[in-house]
């Protein structure tokens, strides 16, 4: 489980990420993955908005990685 | 574990999704996906109707994303 | 991990179904799915006989999704 | 996790495996598959003699189902 | 997650491995396997010495099994 | 999950990667691995910069192993 504390440098640059629009890549444990940006994120989700526009959930128990381009 | 707290944006995006029946498609992390409504949450599932009409009890903890379409 | 509650509504369908020994389809993060009726679960287990009468204990952690036939 | 609970059916079940030497094939999410019978489960793991003869630690955290045979 | 306590049959068991530099073969659930001996134990790893003299931490939540050979 | 516990033995060896640089491979369940140093880590995550510079939070969740090159 993804421990959502404000404090923690993994989340605080997942703010980051958030705060100046960063385009990343989100690497999923299926071995997908899906570019855009963050527009936010909580105890269990990143809502990610995709190059087409489409604002996706992402679970966090399924993330692998996050990579910023 | 996906947490069940109402006050969370995920949480309430799903209740939006369930609300106004908007149409969903649910990524799991088998790399299956399904499409159709959800008709309620708890805190081990989402019971979606596909498109078929067949009500499926999807486990939370198998979910990687929910897009809307 | 399953939330081993009787008053939440994925339980309680759970329930049912063994109850009116439901046709259902059991599909697992491995990609297999098992047809047959629930016989009882538990906080761990779904105990499934399928229709060549066998049962299998199926551990809840690896459950997909569950589909009424 | 696996709730190791002795009144539960689920680990009386296994429990009885033990005791009667029930010949049991158990699936794991990797898809892998293993014969033989249990000599004993922990919290951790279930320890199963295979039919080379073999003791192998199984984590229950890699259960997908045991089916008796 | 792996409950290490001492008293438990599993720990104990790697523990036994550990002091006889039993060869063991360590299942993943990514289906990979590795084979050596383990050096460490702890709450997270397991510190296994592969057969070219490598050092690897295995995170416990990604064992299948171990077999000793 | 992991526990993020400084005396441990686990915790202290990725600790030694990143006080000294040490280049490893890091194998996740996806079957990826990568290659890099580790920059620092928290309860979440590991940050990884790879040979091509490129910054990379890996989920530890999603850890199988760690080997040291």
């Amino acid at each position: 489980m993804t421990v959502f504390n404000t404090g923690f440098p993994s989340i605080r640059q997942i703010q980051n990420f958030i705060k100046n629009k960063t385009p990343v890549e989100i690497g999923l444990i299926t071995n997908q993955s899906e570019k855009g940006i963050i527009l936010w994120q909580d105890q269990n989700c990143f809502c990610l908005q995709n190059n087409n526009k489409e604002k996706i959930l992402i679970w966090t128990q399924s993330l692998a990685y996050v990579k910023s381009k």
